[in-house]
């Protein structure tokens, strides 16, 4: 059983201060490992992992070729200005390779998350020379994993390995206590910048849930460039999620005044507290138009965009 | 050379004499037929010829199954209050048929056009004992046609067949001198009703044309309780056209609680003044919302509803 600190018992400094002692005495004279999305939980154990370790944590950021226009920059940017060195590790042909063909939203998921845990992450871990395992998991997740609604996290567990024994490999969960909001609060005591926060947020397979149908290097790059307007457009309003997916279904348009099939956009931007319930967003239909012209002019192939008018339930926030 | 007559030029009660007499004098002691789509070409020749031919005009409705809800009880209602019997032929089962496994927008047309033509009004005409046919060609239609953005009109020229050699048929064009303007003033002084002119475009593949992908019977049903919707909730804002369309693509839902895959309506309302070009019409968010209510709580296996905010060009009027 799990002791839960709650955010408001939470003590940033005296935690900070037990867990870099924690992370000392267990690495010892060793090296760890770990892997950065660039979400807040990750972010925040590579702060925490880095203040205990310094160069013998060594950090990586995948590139899975999923991610949104400037995102690998600007994560490796965040932690550069923390004088945090962050190895961006190209894998962009693995994962297209692991998602080829695939359209069935589950299969793309775990397309996704075998080739980062068992694939890319597995490997870079074996040739570390690492004997850590530094992980960003929370008590949610550990919730959500005994519940059945989210995969274990636990990379070892994925593989059906004991690393201790099969390895030597000790993993270090220092965040297993909190909720998210705790590690908000942890985050920022670290130093995280305000922004990495304020980023919305963004599903595990990343682009790969935002194409309905195949994600082809070619798929993902139009819907990666919707996404850049989207953001764009809908940042400034305050809102919970906004997001773009692309369609798989073909519709009619003009291309040089002569009749084409191309392909549809749809945006979603949610007024939510908890994801739990949410309702579309009322965004001004003349900034509507604005967006939907703008992808029109700046995203190759596409001929129609629609706006989602549906609250969740029964839909949800997510397309996939 | 076709001499054509502006609407500003027609005076119908000169041209409507002088047409009947035409049809007179050309069907003589035989009987004529004639298909009403309940379009306003097809219902303007439909009265015109029962000015002249009384009984020995017999009109059917083809019921294709494609149709919207309670249109075969409407366009009869309309005629039956004018006088004139229609004859409503159920061939649900033969378009259904023709239309199983297609899945191109262009050969779900093609099958609906061929079923019509070659299958059911074909052996309608053959059995009729009719010896002539009338037809609501208008002058657009020859021009169009001319032009290769139609298909030909002529029944008979679908077939390749000379009806005059083959069969001895006749047929009467007597609208081909009018545009859709003069048609509609004929028709006014032919008595049909305003709601008729009224009726908002309809594509003549009818709703297979708002099916992306197979037009089973059972997505014509859940598109048309959504265009049944569409129609009550959009119908009083002016608009140009307004349409539901049934995607293809899978969205998640929530079904029960539980994460489930359902169906997306597309909901397309526009602002045009001759459908060269249009605008998304700016219907009021709340409207939009309260729509898209309507139709996850009426319409089965539908999770999710999106308005489209595109302009044509680059998107067209219709999806398909």
């Amino acid at each position: 059983m799990i002791r839960e600190i709650t955010a408001h018992e939470l003590d940033p400094e005296s935690f900070i201060r037990e867990k870099v002692e924690d992370i000392r005495r267990t690495v010892g004279e060793g090296w760890a490992i770990n892997a950065l999305s660039g979400g807040v939980d990750s972010s925040t154990v590579t702060m925490l992992g880095h203040r205990a370790l310094g160069e013998r944590l060594r950090t990586v950021f995948v590139e899975n070729g999923l991610m949104r226009a400037g995102e690998a920059e600007q994560v490796t940017g965040f932690f550069r200005a923390l004088g945090v060195t962050v190895e961006v590790v190209d894998a962009r042909a693995e994962f297209f390779a692991a998602l080829k063909g695939i359209t069935d939203p589950e299969a793309k998921r775990e397309a996704v998350t075998q080739t980062f845990y068992r694939d890319v992450f597995g490997r870079l871990v074996r040739e570390s020379g690492a004997n850590h395992l530094l992980q960003g998991t929370i008590l949610t997740d550990v919730d959500e994993t005994v519940a059945g609604i989210k995969r274990q996290h636990n990379v070892f567990e994925q593989l059906g390995i004991d690393p201790q024994a099969a390895f030597g490999y000790r993993i270090l969960e220092p965040l297993i206590q909190l909720r998210k909001d705790g590690v908000r609060k942890l985050g920022q005591a670290l130093g995280l910048p305000g922004e990495l926060f304020q980023r919305i947020p963004f599903p595990g397979p990343a682009l790969a849930a935002r194409v309905i149908g195949e994600a082809t290097p070619e798929r993902i790059e139009t819907v990666r460039q919707a996404t850049r307007v989207v953001e764009e457009t809908l940042s400034g309003y305050g809102t919970f999620q906004y997001l773009a997916i692309l369609h798989e279904d073909r519709v009619t348009g003009m291309r040089d005044g002569r009749r084409d099939f191309g392909q549809q956009i749809e945006v979603r931007c949610w007024d939510s507290v908890d994801a739990r319930t949410a309702t579309p967003t009322s965004v001004p239909f003349e900034i509507l138009e604005q967006l939907a012209q703008e992808i029109l002019g700046a995203v190759p192939g596409i001929v129609s965009v629609t706006y989602n008018i549906a609250s969740k339930p029964p839909s949800t926030i997510e397309a996939l």
